[in-house]
């Protein structure tokens, strides 16, 4: 667990920096953004974790969120890590975009060749926050997640099984059902094989709709204009499992706006307002 | 003079998009970067312009500097440009990250063989400004300039020299002056030659020695703990240029910060309101 700087700059009166450590759940080397809000200097101040979407690494939300102004503002770390374990040249890691390197899913693999070490599932909700908890100062009772399409799956379906975990829970242009959409049939089939029963741990709706959900309220922005809506991410999936389930969703659709993160700098200050309120 | 629109997407509420189009100036497609704000939908905004650094293409300041929260209220456009021609293969272009791609010092180059394309100075004082104009909701006699570090050197020098074209003038971490550090003196001894007093027109610090200055204060942002501080930045050469020829320069060394889109964005709202306090 021992932790390696790569970088650190000073932002917004904070600390902006990203650590490198040998992951026991991926059996890998693993990267993490953390942005540690001046507050920290003298304090545990709550945390946020952000996971990022397909192609991404832990760098993408640093650089384009414009995140680490408001949380230095409310007194909130960031964590935001990489999407997948990197440079394992397993066979298929780095030929498609949107399978192995740089699109775990956020589950844990059962199938070969990727079940060593494709565990963002158990990296992302055990062993991050505990690494976190114990090497920087930020309260683990007062943590949130949130993240963007196959990060939003990730926030909502890692949130939604870890209430003990995450107190909040939010998510941009989110992958809403993973099972019925392109990308994540061909990740699940990928990485947890045929058997669709399988996959509804790892379908946010799914678990909507099997578990129901009686923390605070689910809170997703999702871009009217994005290319992606209608094919792969399909919001209204998961308002109609929170319908039938009474589970308070509010999902605003933004007139307009796409998939990229000039959508994401736009909202993420409502989002991060949203977060603090539950992590006061 | 046409315009090609590369990219476009929402940004709080108003536009962030990368146009291309054949460039006289430099004899080569060009590409930059424009946002313009909510306000420009019914009327003409004034407009900054924004340098970048080496390496950098339209792209960087657009996705890390988080500008476009505060353009957006306050109404301002933003415009970006690339650093230099690019895919013209000259002798030499892409050798080295300090020359040629990447580093076009915003100066007309009258060696061979970068000088039927290495001329950003032109293409940043007058070909942008003219397109920008005729192209989009602009008042161009309300228009600023600012950047960084090469762009920082880049915005002073143009700024400095077309008081006619530019109301207000500011920098993040800039080459103070170019005839006197490794970059410039590379940059200026290959674009335009060993001749020194030729080079004057491109140094910052030298134009306020010959000319002064009796336009509005000049602005400078320049962290501290940044590692081309001593070596390349130079701030106080401009300071003292400045002190004895009584033009008003605020410089503001920030405790901590590093010369990475972290420093820039951490100060970016403090820069944009500077400079519209003189385009309102």
């Amino acid at each position: 667990m021992k932790l390696e700087q790569v970088s650190a700059s000073r932002c917004f009166e904070g600390t902006q920096a990203v650590y490198r450590h040998a992951s026991q759940a991926t059996a890998s080397p693993m990267r993490f953004a953390i942005f540690l809000p001046p507050q920290a200097a003298t304090a545990r101040v709550p945390v946020l974790y952000w996971l990022s979407g397909l192609t991404c690494t832990e760098e993408n939300f640093v650089v384009k969120a414009g995140a680490q102004r408001v949380a230095a503002e409310l007194g909130v770390a960031l964590v935001a890590p990489d999407t997948s374990p990197r440079g394992l040249k397993l066979p298929g890691d780095r030929d498609d975009w949107d399978l192995g390197e740089g699109a775990g899913f956020y589950v844990d693999a059962t199938c070969l060749p990727w079940s060593a070490h494709y565990r963002m599932y158990s990296y992302v909700s055990e062993e991050l926050p505990e690494l976190v908890a114990a090497s920087f100062p930020v309260d683990a009772a007062r943590a949130g997640i949130f993240g963007h399409s196959m990060g939003g799956h990730g926030a909502l379906v890692i949130g939604l099984r870890n209430p003990s975990r995450f107190r909040s829970i939010s998510a941009f242009s989110p992958i809403a059902s993973s099972m019925r959409c392109a990308w994540g049939e061909k990740a699940l089939t990928t990485y947890i094989g045929d058997d669709r029963t399988q996959w509804r741990d790892y379908d946010a709706t799914a678990l909507i709709e099997d578990h129901g959900w009686s923390g605070p309220p689910l809170l997703v922005d999702q871009g009217a204009a994005d290319p992606f809506l209608d094919a792969q991410l399909r919001p209204e999936l998961l308002e109609e499992a929170c319908a039938r389930r009474s589970v308070p969703l509010v999902c605003h659709r933004r007139d307009g706006y796409d998939h990229s993160y000039h959508f994401i700098a736009t909202f993420i200050e409502s989002q991060l307002r949203f977060h603090a309120k539950y992590l006061a």
